[in-house]
């Protein structure tokens, strides 16, 4: 079942292109993780916030995937992260042009 | 700048195909909102939450639409509406498949 895993987290940047560049190598580590289909990547600059929305392509994927990167942002000094895992309701999700895919 | 909503809230359903036939009028009511390139609806039956991602060409119409939809879902007796409003940052979503468009 197609699962979304939604993460924020309180950081102080870099965002916008700086964020790109100083991401991109654990941008192309992510895309190779099992069941994940995509990934958008979030920030917020005026209220100090990043973090991503997530499709897996079920949820015992979408859980492990959470374990390790919760893990690893803890190791970089990220704390107070906020994840939150939840079904697709695909019918409307495709009336709303969701991507499912 | 392509905005990120996401709203979740407590919801004791109905869930899954009930849900989705229940809620089939307002998703065709909410891909006419203006700015709005998709949503993705979203459930938990085991923790009893419910909720969207969003995905706006800008982040006027995702403030316009996250007023419009937090008074409707008050008024629907919805109460604890969590709302993230973020940027995308496209490079990085690219690389991970983000589709934004």
């Amino acid at each position: 079942m197609l699962t979304v895993l939604q993460i924020d987290f309180p950081f102080n940047g870099p965002f916008g292109e700086e964020m790109s560049q100083a991401m991109q190598p654990l941008a192309e580590s992510i895309i190779t993780e099992p069941g994940l289909l995509w990934k958008i990547w979030t920030e917020n600059a005026a209220t100090q916030e990043a973090g991503g929305v997530y499709l897996f392509s079920d949820a015992s994927s979408a859980q492990s995937y959470l374990a390790m990167h919760s893990a690893r942002l803890a190791a970089s000094g990220v704390c107070d992260i906020r994840a939150k895992l939840f079904s697709v309701n695909n019918p409307l999700s495709l009336i709303c042009k969701g991507p499912l895919q």
